[in-house]
């Protein structure tokens, strides 16, 4: 343990931490400067012996965090420390070289080329990621499109809903997001190559040769201009990853409703030392859920920054870009740390469709009165009908009867409606409209984002 | 003035102040009402005779805001008062028909489709206005490709830039916000139809048709599933306009930088009354710059309450949908206000080339200290050549002399680099690099994607 | 209905929206103005008789809002327009008193003051709720010492807690809001005066009497300092509220998850036509605890926006203190809103005493398994004592039985406490430790802070 | 460098990183559990011995970060794997003693306490930093009294202001932070205690002298009530730092602004290496100042989320108090590195008077312009005078004269005003008003707030 390490609390995948490592950082920066060197040696500005030097010396690994960190505080950006200490580092493989190192490019080039390097690994990630929870909520949809639970509104029981519909839900905010992910990557990956003010102009009339060729070198997108002080491509991916929390949010915030004991419906995979308590026995704490809400209620206000950090001014920003550097990193850990939790909670989703029906059962029918209500209100006027309704849910409340019983014994209702008839109407199992034809319309909509995805 | 109003300091076009009125949004929900109602009708699950007198009442100038508002505190929400108000209309008009207001929907698909319609409207007004900004930016491009000001770094002169340059990076992010406002309509433009919990139970089988019939009468689409508590599409409507609002917030940002009387550069219209002050006779205040600041600053607030009230619990939301109610419209109203403003300042902009000419020649030539800096690199190695410049810079800073007055008496310079060569080296608009076929990609950006939203 | 109006769901308490409607606002202003002038007519500044003809017109009914928001937009605040509005009207009632319109001062020292004195109002409105909850929540705590009921943590149950505890717990932080609101009322209830940047400069030696003498006029405090760019006087209202909205969301979380059908705890008061739903008879929506919670949810985004706009410019700001001047009205209504419903809430709220003693029991006494846990813990060591419960716990619930009951069973446990004992540890009311002393201390704690208060 | 760590743009003090750091964290826990252990030996509660061993046990440095970490995520916090860590630990070392460790406290009490103690040293910190860039404004106020710059309003030349002045709103916002620091300590700076729900049960009738004992061992508090779910105590440290943050972020701004090359009237310290740019040999960019706005950006959105996480569920909370746990830390590390380039920048501030005088007459006058048509005013009549003066104003900017220049040739004025007088009313020196009372006053404040602290 450092003396200064934060990372106890960290609960994003090792592979996303690492794509946001003050490592991967460097990294990013470095690839940048490789690419540029070699993209210049093939277009005839600088000698091919000089990037290949430079392309040498371009591994994070080689440099030293905190040296680059005071300098960073002391110019302002990282980058200024990191291209002294690669020339410094091309210097004693090849004096000749060190001179083309970042060659017509200016600070932000590499940092926010580098960014959108780590982006696209972190883009990568959530890609896997979304496709395996995709994956899981189909599965989930498949086998529960008929066991009903309550559905519930303002957290109170409303009318009977498949389990396969609230699944289809997530499944279908899900493609949402995977499609705005795709939307947005043309305009997100690309170079930012522009030098001091954006015109290249160290490059003479070759700027954008140049930029064409680095942005091949990365495999990235030339974008019509630099971006350095218009900052909608990156605050896009926060926003998109901030509809992705949302989502995974309001599935956590409907499980740990669920586990809730005195609804007890559905559960996160229970493993050892999972959920515990520290002294008390009884406890299955929905860690997963937990921690999935946490991310969703952090990112909002990170948002916030990157939205508010926008207006920069002129060629380059003082303060807004600043803003930026560990925000979105944070909201890319905080969106992961949701998703992978919430992979790990529906893929050991554990689900009591018994006490589902049970609590179903429990409210005594009432959850079909709209049922029974619209049936009658041709018979007796629709008026009529609510109030007698109404009075017959009370009772069965009250007294703690079935509202079925409570109708039957009412002349009004049976004289028009026969028992058996009635009986089909306090059926919550029949009373689910066309719930299965929407499970199948979400899934064939999600199918058809992912499909044009590929 | 009534007691209770708030509109005072209200600066969004009285086109937009109205579609998200209170009267706008009763309407909403009175045209879900009526579409729903024909929708039924041609469906054979209602009278046609119904259907028309539901729909003749459906005129938001017929209701009582106050008593709807006081219905909307005690029940919850707007639409159940407004519900009840329709019925007793529709009922004095004809009784048969008031048994169907209203049937088979909840009250959160007449609010949510309501806010829809509201939505499309408000599209429909920034696509105008975003036109508008688009082609006054274009003009500014064309007319200022060459017309050098002093390009900023850090709020530092750096190197000289085009104003067409600058304006073009305000072009090409109102692009990408246009592109995003387009891929984001298929998603938004949809009716909200699931009944109480989703499923349309109260329609039995025929919930689809009367979804897609519902939605054909008001030319939404349909989406795959009703969207009660998945909320990222509206959500995502704040996210672009706060994109939308953070690039309008740059422009704003620079402009009161241009027109700082030591920068004197730019300057917002001046029109009598416009930016004077109660006491100072000699004040020009960037006023529109300071309303579009002001919204740009907003805004993120309001994005950070719409991203975290995502979370909403199960099949209708206890807190978060209301958290909604006012938020989305704010943050439509405000980023309107903020374009309106930039299409005043920016069609009535008014430029001193003159003064930036001046204030270029001002640093003395320091700012194109890179391009002799370059050009000395490969004669004198380059380390040479940046303290050869570095100190000729503070020399000419320190004694008020231009630069290259000061290397034009250098013999290490003279000895290298001929006078004439000299002088082009420290010719700001001979050190621009690509600015102008920057300007021509970046109107040939924009133009493809306006082209391709036609 | 005005085309424009937006308050179809504003839900503040009238009084509150009085305070900060446009007539408030408008006031506001005009109380600093004829304040002015009777301060510098006392201290022979200007004639007495100016001074009571500019009185005289300084009534907000007198003006019109339109015009006022109108000259609002174009000189880019309200202060300048209502200044020339009034010296027109001061100039049709006596010409020579025209002049002393506004005299010294600047329009920010208005719309400053202007607002210090809404805020007075409004602090005021708050008072009177706050002691009025307070008083609500006394009569609970009091009640309910005894009532004992699930304690839950993670949404799971923990132990036994009484519901006077959880009332004390909102006592508790209401207390600490109202300390603040005692705390910075010295800071926020001052004037603003500074003229054009703060030196008062056009009352040459003048100004420090004048200020003293407005101050008094409008019986507020004499700052230091002008702070038309030092905002955090303002802020921290904002802020105070927030704390307050964040508590009283904490108790709506509360109430509405005790209110679930599958809970059925505790109930928001029925009144007619509360809560109910337009298409199902059996809903009573806690629409109190919703609106708390949109409320809770819409402030913190609100208080971003006034925390990030206080880096103002120089002598007066350039966007940051226009994004103050809906922002901070909007705080101090949502959350009197968050506070009338609250004290509707708690003043009606209806208990199941009942209820709660079955949810403790169909717990089956794992609610207790701690005190087992702990008492057997010195006989059999502490991680046998665990095991051994963790396993009856388990058994218990898997077969529906009392802990007891299985414990009763258990030889290890009955060789070495009896059945009496066992019985007792298995009481929820027996383990409850001092909660009734923590009740009695919270109670204190309030009553010392309101006395300290008056 | 490790994979995963993130810190390279970390600028928080060693001393508040380390504050921060894992490290800090698990001995503020372990702080805890010592105090915890002690003070129940004292009660003879648990064996002096135990206490011995526990207390021995509780060094952060002998427990591994990455073990813990992991635990966390499976348990849900950081105390749960920390204390079976410890029990452990201690276990080696005297196995009686293991089942005391942790005895009657819930994980909540650790962390929360833990927080409590770390929250100590940070506020510590701040006072010392506080003190020193309050010692360097005094200072600057000192010196500049009299020194005039040109007083901006809108980005605009208004009146003139001494620098000092300046210095003294910044020195009055710092003096009402430490106030309200000095005002929360009370309410911030006690123990969490309370037990799974906060009745304190397993500790039977003696969990208020356990609680009182523990808060004298940790010289804290004891609060009324544990606080595990109202969290106002913690929030508002953050909005504190937030309104800090906001001041030293409006200094920022000014100090960036006056740095800028066309106004150069403030300079942030020239270090070597500060400041520069890879490539622009000219540049010397106010990173102290970037750093400061970008924290001041990056605080208000962390705001968001800690107001926005109050509404905890019942007697521990699912998401929202984990929320916390990253955020508040950061918000302090973000102020105190906002504090620490404060300190740097107004220590090393370097102004140029010259300049600032220069500027003041570059404006040729008109920023005395109110002064002018204020002394006519009485002569002509306040309308024709503020035309006068407007007009001689427009042709003094015109054609760059002096104010004085154009009015004297005026006979409008001449006839009225000797030269001599008008001479004084154009002088800026002279119309400052009561900046110098002003400055004395701000210094007496600061004086009285920080004498009331000691």
């Amino acid at each position: 343990m450092t003396e200064n390490s934060r990372t106890l609390l960290d609960q994003a995948s090792p592979e996303m931490r690492a794509a946001f490592s003050d490592r991967a950082r460097l990294q990013g920066m470095l690839d940048f400067e490789a690419a540029l060197a070699k993209a210049e040696a093939a277009l005839g500005l600088i000698p091919t012996t000089a990037a290949a030097a430079i392309a040498a010396e371009c591994r994070a690994e080689d440099f030293y965090v905190t040296r680059i960190a005071r300098g960073a505080e002391l110019s302002g950006n990282a980058a200024i420390p990191l291209i002294a200490a690669l020339t410094e580092a091309v210097t004693a493989r090849d004096p000749e070289a060190a001179r083309f190192v970042h060659f017509g490019a200016t600070s932000q080039d590499a940092i926010d080329t580098g960014l959108v390097l780590q982006l696209r690994t972190a883009l990568g990630l959530f890609e896997v990621e979304l496709e395996r929870l995709g994956r899981a909520l189909i599965a989930l949809i498949d086998q529960h499109r008929q066991t009903l639970l309550v559905g519930r509104t303002w957290l109170q029981p409303a009318l009977p809903i498949p389990f396969g519909l609230k699944a289809a839900g997530y499944l279908s905010a899900l493609g949402r997001v995977r499609q705005r992910l795709r939307e947005l990557r043309g305009r997100v990956l690309v170079v930012q190559f522009g030098g001091a003010v954006g015109t290249l102009a160290s490059l003479g009339t070759r700027g954008l040769e140049v930029g064409a060729r680095l942005a091949r070198e990365l495999e990235l997108g030339l974008p019509d201009l630099a971006w350095h002080t218009q900052r909608d491509r990156v605050v896009e991916v926060g926003a998109t990853l901030g509809l992705l929390a949302g989502g995974l949010g309001k599935l956590a915030r409907d499980i740990s409703l669920l586990a809730q004991w005195e609804v007890a419906e559905a559960f996160e995979p229970r493993l050892p030392g999972r959920g515990g308590s520290s002294t008390l026995p009884q406890k299955q704490n929905p860690v997963g859920c937990a921690a999935i809400l946490a991310a969703a209620a952090r990112i909002p206000g990170l948002l916030a920054t990157l939205f508010a950090a926008m207006p920069q001014e002129h060629e380059r920003g003082l303060g807004g870009w600043q803003a930026e550097w560990d925000t979105l990193p944070e909201v890319c850990l905080l969106a992961e740390s949701a998703l992978k939790h919430a992979v790990q909670v529906i893929e050991g989703l554990s689900l009591d469709p018994g006490r589902m029906q049970a609590n179903l059962s429990r409210t005594r029918g009432v959850v079909v009165a709209e049922a029974v209500s619209l049936a009658l209100a041709p018979l007796v006027g629709r008026s009529a009908a609510h109030q007698l309704v109404e009075g017959a849910c009370a009772k069965a409340l009250a007294q703690d009867q079935e509202l079925f019983a409570v109708l039957a014994e009412l002349p009004d209702v049976t004289s028009r409606i026969s028992l058996a008839e009635l009986q089909g109407l306090c059926d919550p199992s029949r009373y689910v409209g066309v719930a299965e034809e929407l499970c199948t319309r979400a899934l064939a909509e999600y199918a058809s984002i992912t499909r044009s995805q590929a």
